[in-house]
């Protein structure tokens, strides 16, 4: 792939960065002078520069894209342009769930640079799921999230001709699709050579997988529904490495995989990870069943997740359908209320039998694929890791295979409960 | 909506166009000098101006779009950018099944004209079923068409970063997805203002479809898919008026209405053109049985169509499937082609069911809706014409609704027979 870089493009450094943006008045507001200014480089995702600045008035991030996969260097190419999907994925959001995401202060598109608020004293919610620390308030604020971010990017929601040309421009984000494409829905399931798994102990499940049709048809055709289905804006990367918590807070960043694709992808990449926290407990705990209340907590939130995006999908799909679909012309103004609420019925049971399907390839290209989750792989002895894996791994060919037998999150909730104890994987 | 204008752009007239275009070695290359031309102006669709131009040479075509749609007036403006879409699908369309379409000889963009062959002797496909002409070549050459078209446009053929350009390039033709979208999804369910059917004789029938909670979530639902599922480059509106035939020859024209939408869409708005034909027949035969034989071959020719549509489909999936879906590296190079063979099937027969679901919308439009078919219309007596409508309509929910239970094409037939003969409408 040739990377276009536009003339001027320069990476910054922790020194360069006060001179270089020291006379934008969106960072001299909020952090004071530049001479005043502390920059520390803390990127430890696989792909950008992160810088946080802090001065006399507070802090800020200051994201910007490299012309290659940082975790992999110059020979994997990747165009700097997703910065520019992730700006318009995060002004979104803004709008669409307030204060859910961080607050974007400036943009420059050639250097492929977002400044944004520094969360503090935020935290990967993975560090919290490999601790056993629980949020109360993050199902809730995360299902919030997922309905208003997907209904409001949608045709249920939006002016189609907007919609139209959302999708026009997201459609051009196709290097970091193609990466969702091959590491989720192909790579896991032959020897693609960026592969990795726990070795010896998954060998032989590693193998059955890679001989399963059902399961590498089912994959294929959730790949097919990730690159044709445009139901609505994704954020594209939603699981739990891009969500920030306090105790009270949740905040949801980095949509720079921002597409346009079927509700059920965001819904199921977030509950997978949640599901493998769930089966790396045993990994993290200092006694058998040490854990059982965290893992509890973990499969409430699923629980709540769900019925909180349920609920507010239903509540906007009353008040807010006003896009091109469903249209109340043809239920509520012909006195039939009870069509749209059918019509909502079989909708969400598609979501939610896409987002089971997401969910488990996302829980094996997890543990058989290029990038893992620190929930498991922070437990470092193999022999206490794989067991976790191997659950996880047996659950995910369920929901990918098995997702339209699931009458609700009680089944799921039994069949995750019954892998864990019974050791069925 | 407002319309652009670019500069310059200027209706032709039969008197203008040998001077205006007379310049062209395009054209006279093909005619002669424009001194020797003769221009008429035959345009009988609903939207443009068309002129056949003969000259000394041989003949050709000159279509040209108008701000508005030509069949309403100023009152319903329409941009003039669907000429690009129109000549974008038709070079494609050139490539992916050369001879299937006229040959473009000229196109301006901002005279929103394109030049191409004069079909003759052809004549429009609905001509033959109103008047009961057989055509032996037609089923082939629709049935690949479909598959080429349709196959070679998709992620299972094109590099990915070309489709997804297609897709946002034809994602600006809005205001002709929006026609498609009220007029074929929403308006036959409600009294929309352009509606009109044969009254008093399909009042009772047309309440009863206004009622039909069923029938109007699955239309929506249709209409979902249709919007969003953008799986293949559509013509968008191939029904049995954009198809030109000779004893020998069929030709597909007019796709100003392209768009990425799902492969069932063509298929099924298509077919549904063939059983309303097939459902008109009673009011164009002399006697009672006079169309048997006509009967039976337009049901042959659309099980010939679906039958020649597989068998294209399945060839080029197993020589030509090089885009990201389904991969040979999953399947076949694995030694499992029959994990290929399956994924095959079960795409097929979604397309399959798809199909039927379009096309039973498209039944009820073609009865309800704004525009209606030759076919029916050309039956003058309402008491003769309404019979065959109500047969059609009653079609058309059955497969609208229960687009699911039909196996394969005998279903289908079946269905009809046993509509047109024991009249269950």
């Amino acid at each position: 792939m040739a990377v276009t870089i536009p003339d001027g493009y320069e990476p910054l450094t922790p020194e360069a960065l006060p001179n270089r943006l020291g006379a934008l008045p969106a960072l001299t507001g909020r952090l004071g002078e530049p001479g005043g200014w502390r920059v520390r480089e803390v990127g430890d995702g696989n792909l950008n520069l992160v810088f946080i600045v802090e001065g006399a008035g507070g802090g800020l991030v200051v994201k910007q894209a490299l012309p290659h996969v940082r975790l992999v260097g110059d020979s994997w190419p990747l165009p700097l342009e997703r910065a520019w999907f992730e700006y318009n994925a995060l002004i979104r959001h803004a709008r669409r769930d307030p204060g859910r995401v961080p607050e974007v202060l400036y943009f420059h598109r050639d250097q492929a640079l977002i400044v944004m608020d520094f969360l503090t004293p935020h935290v990967i919610l993975r560090k919290s799921l490999a601790g056993g620390v629980e949020h109360p308030k993050l199902a809730g604020h995360l299902g919030l999230f997922l309905a208003r971010s997907l209904f409001r990017g949608s045709d249920l929601s939006m002016p189609t001709a907007e919609r139209k040309a959302d999708l026009a421009l997201f459609a051009a984000n196709v290097a970091l699709c193609d990466i969702t494409e091959n590491l989720i829905f192909s790579d896991p399931y032959f020897d693609a050579p960026m592969n990795r798994h726990t070795s010896p102990q998954l060998d032989a499940h590693v193998a059955k997988l890679h001989a399963d049709r059902d399961l590498k048809v089912a994959a294929q055709h959730l790949k097919a529904a990730f690159a044709s289905n445009a139901q609505t804006l994704l954020h594209g990367d939603l699981h739990t490495g891009s969500v920030m918590v306090t105790e009270d807070d949740t905040r949801v960043i980095d949509p720079e995989f921002a597409v346009y694709g079927p509700f059920g992808f965001d819904v199921g990449m977030l509950l997978a990870n949640f599901w493998m926290a769930y089966f790396a407990q045993s990994g993290h705990e200092d006694r058998p069943g040490g854990r059982d209340g965290y893992r509890a907590w973990i499969l409430d939130t699923v629980d709540a997740i769900w019925a909180v995006f349920r609920g507010e999908f239903t509540r906007l799909w009353r008040s807010e359908r006003t896009g091109i679909l469903y249209q109340a012309s043809l239920y509520e103004d012909q006195g039939d209320a009870l069509a749209s609420e059918q019509a909502l019925a079989e909708l969400l049971h598609a979501i939610w039998e896409d987002a089971l399907g997401f969910a488990g390839v996302e829980m094996h290209r997890r543990i058989l694929g290029l990038a893992h989750t620190l929930e498991l792989e922070s437990i470092e002895d193999p022999d206490r890791r794989a067991p976790c894996e191997r659950r996880a791994l047996a659950m995910g060919r369920q929901l990918a295979v098995g997702r339209r037998h699931f009458a609700g999150p009680a089944d799921v909730r039994a069949l995750a409960e019954r892998i864990q104890e019974e050791d069925l994987s």
